[in-house]
């Protein structure tokens, strides 16, 4: 059996890419795009997806150079997400929401060829140029709806699609290990780290992601979820795997989700959890009941509190936990659904839902690593260890970083900083990050764990909870509490210090707390960073 | 981004190994195979999984050996293929239908170390190793449903497992390349070829089929596809990827099909279009009808009629029509339903359904070319040439046999042997095995468009229409019919004459007509090979 080599017939490396020729052949018609008025078929997307390839390779694009985008959630995007590479370039979607210094440095370390840019990003973008001496070449996307300066430079997208060959076949990669994204982390600490992925990884999570949400050619897909954030989870290459219909969307604002939902038929969407509390808080006018079934809410960045999803499902969404992060292609476990727990009371079925969860069928293992042994902590549901992660749908590396590449795969697995515990039900749980970890006379606090119990109290619409440095405990913790709309001023740093005393050990009860709105990250992760220097001088 | 190799925390080789291991972390109480009476939850299956390798490779089983299996549908042919290839070895699935001559050709072939045995199939077994020098050692699996002689040899199954170490893990492949099975083709022509898939396709394609064919957690998937019949077209580890769960049939018997569709809510089915056949055909009192839902048939084999589509549809089945073989794992092309056709008169629809329709997401490509140049064929639904696929679920080639091997992917292509033409939707449909084409006065006529129109007489149940040695015309078509219970004699050979001059061009009607019952291969498929030899004597 050992004489059976590969030949071309039956080995093809795994790519994204072969998803968009497929769902162009089986559904040519079919709307594969919605923006506004803007509807596009499968064959239309293939078409511009080719041509902006074609255009890219005349304008000297070559394999492995890279294609920066900053771009929002608009038909340009998807394009880019199977245009880029196939021309054999490498998609470096940029967060539109960065400083001009973080966008230099991605231009530069990325060394872009080509910057795809939004009218709507151009101020950014100017000042970023003038913070370094990349130049990449700009190719402006001018989206009516952008609201923004003029453009920069004159090579307008549609008329630089038409240099291009809308019937050139894609440049197909050689190997499936060769690079399709380079995706920067947010930096909370120190410089943003440039995360490599292969079409390999990206066709798996595809699947993977499919499979697990239960995305089919009947489905249809709200870009609430930013694609620059880990190539929008694989989505873009998971609905067009399947033949389903992307609904774009620039800009996160819950009466136009309701009015699409209840228009297009919306089954799918995925969100960070600050998109859920807005559709929760949003204006009663705003909102709108939909007949067509449950709308699948996929979530992560941080677990979604009780109150969530049982608002989320009386509005007729069925929320369902994920976790992953930039360097495993955004999803890579799931809470997935046990059937017995249909039955049991919302606290318990939520703090159940609430998980992470196990890993998606197309990554191989998720284990919990004792910080001390590096060995698998028990499933006890109670012992702290670093999750950690092994599969295909793990970066290739940073780029240009081999000791950040070494660290974070060291001994086979890919080190998440996530600190979390394995139940006894296999599914995993994150208590906080390695670094949120409070040590207060001795003890270790979950900041999770603090802010679990501040999401409960009925007039706390957001927490978090931070070490302040403390002469006689080493450290204390320190709550950032913003209240519901309409709560301001009517809770005091004594009611929610009470209720923490119900519902806490006593050491683990924030020493200050604070009220105000909660700084965050581009992608809306709470910056903690922030945090801890204000407790500091607090 | 070219010095960031491959790693053990972001490469692993793709197998459906981790499919059972995962679905036993998540879902280790749900019931994972139902047999009778019989129910094994997610945890027992991976267990007994566990023991069958550890047994194997106690028994001296080495990576790459050959394991064979004369097994029923029964939980041990499922156990096989996860505990087969979990000790590192190859799973060799014997059609249960062969004579002796055959097995004992295939054991010798194989060079078995291991006969997993149903006693059901102990006398062609013992009659298969007095006709050769074959020695593999026997498990014999003593299933109290089996109808059968004696056990061969002393080894019981549940004895042997009781070997095994069932905490031990799995013997992963070394590389995803490494064989996972070997399928003997049924050998219509010649002798039989030993076709060899790899763990990488077969993770493939398990995923490829769950995706097209919506199989999910909650799916119940009856077992009236023989396991022997190309891996059960993947579904061992397709239904066990998602983690639905597994409903074991001994016999394909419609009073129990109906039975276990009602009462184990089954969901999805595979079965050859015989099967299909004999459940429309079935006594009134065998059949039930079912509130859960249509139940999704997948068929292939020959495309089902459109009284076919519509009697299933009638009793609630939803039926897909996919196309395969065993050089490609099974299904390979499925014919993807459009929503169009929903709004379509039923002979419309069906026509439309009948074809073998578009490649899977996880096969790469497929194409109709051209027998004398090789190119493509245009996309007109009318000019023949032969069909051919290319992607990850071609088989790595057959066992000791480099020429056939490179005669059959040839070019790039898996050449199918089936005459096809493109639509130009871009659906394939065969009009022919490529040696079933009869030449009459110079003109190609395809035996199945004749056999279309045959079936569309209301007394005939099933029909093959062969060439006949014709000194005039060279050949000429002569039809074998098997006509409805109880029609038998009411019918004449002028009767079925005159209804095809009235639906088909004059050169293509029968000049022969014979009733009777077909021929058939183990699996199924009318034996042409025989009808050609009795044409040739009539």
């Amino acid at each position: 059996m050992d004489d059976l080599p590969k030949r071309t017939a039956n080995h093809v490396p795994l790519t994204p890419l072969d998803f968009l020729r497929r769902s162009a052949l089986v559904y040519p018609t079919k709307t594969a795009v919605v923006y506004g008025q803007l509807r596009r078929s499968y064959a239309e997307l293939y078409a511009r997806a080719r041509a902006l390839a074609s255009a890219l390779e005349r304008a000297g694009v070559r394999r492995g150079d890279r294609v920066s985008a900053m771009l929002a959630n608009t038909p340009a995007m998807l394009e880019a997400h199977f245009g880029v590479p196939g021309s054999g370039a490498v998609l470096n979607s940029i967060n539109t929401r960065l400083d001009p210094a973080s966008v230099a440095y991605i231009l530069e370390h990325a060394e872009s060829r080509v910057l795809l840019l939004d009218r709507g990003f151009a101020e950014v973008a100017r000042a970023a140029l003038g913070l370094t001496g990349a130049r990449p070449r700009i190719v402006w996307v001018d989206d009516p709806a952008a609201q923004g300066s003029e453009p920069l430079g004159n090579l307008e997208y549609e008329a630089f699609l038409a240099t291009g060959d809308a019937d050139r076949p894609f440049t197909m990669p050689e190997d499936e290990w060769d690079s399709i994204a380079l995706n920067y982390t947010s930096g909370t600490t120190g410089r943003p780290k440039g995360v490599v992925y292969h079409h390999r990884g990206a066709h798996l999570n595809a699947l993977g992601n499919a499979l697990t949400f239960g995305v089919g050619p009947r489905s249809v897909y709200l870009w609430t979820l930013p694609m620059f954030h880990c190539n929008g989870w694989s989505y873009p290459w998971a609905v067009t795997a399947v033949g389903g219909t992307h609904v774009c969307l620039r800009q996160v604002d819950p009466a136009e989700i309701f009015r699409l939902i209840g228009e297009e038929r919306v089954t799918h969407l995925c969100a960070a959890p600050v998109v859920l509390t807005m559709l929760i808080h949003a204006p009663e006018e705003a909102k709108r009941s939909f007949a067509h079934g449950p709308v699948s809410v996929a979530t992560g960045g941080a677990a979604p509190p009780s109150a969530v999803i049982d608002r989320m499902e009386r509005m007729g969404f069925a929320v369902t936990h994920l976790y992953g992060m930039t360097e495993c292609y955004g999803p890579s476990t799931a809470c997935a659904w046990q059937e017995e727990w249909a039955g049991l009371p919302l606290s318990d079925r939520a703090t159940l839902m609430a998980r992470q969860g196990v890993n998606l069928v197309t990554l191989s293992e998720q284990t919990v690593l004792d910080l001390e042994t590096g060995a698998p902590v028990p499933a006890d549901g109670r012992t702290l260890g670093e999750l950690a992660l092994r599969g295909n749908t793990v970066m290739k590396g940073y780029l240009g970083n081999p000791e950040a590449t070494e660290e974070a795969m060291r001994g086979g697995w890919l080190h998440t900083g996530d600190l979390a515990v394995m139940h006894p039900d296999g599914y995993v749980e994150i208590k906080d990050r390695a670094k949120d970890i409070i040590i207060s006379g001795g003890e270790n606090i979950a900041s999770l764990e603090v802010e679990d119990v501040l999401y409960r109290h009925p007039q706390v619409m957001e927490a978090a909870v931070v070490a302040r440095p403390d002469g006689k405990w080493g450290e204390t913790p320190c709550a950032f509490v913003t209240l519901k709309p309409g709560s301001e001023g009517t809770v005091t740093e004594e009611d929610i210090v009470a209720f923490c005393r119900e519902h806490m050990a006593r050491y683990k009860v924030p020493r200050t707390v604070v009220f105000g709105p909660l700084p965050k990250t581009s992608t809306g992760k709470i910056q903690k960073f922030v945090l801890r220097a204000q407790a500091k001088d607090l």
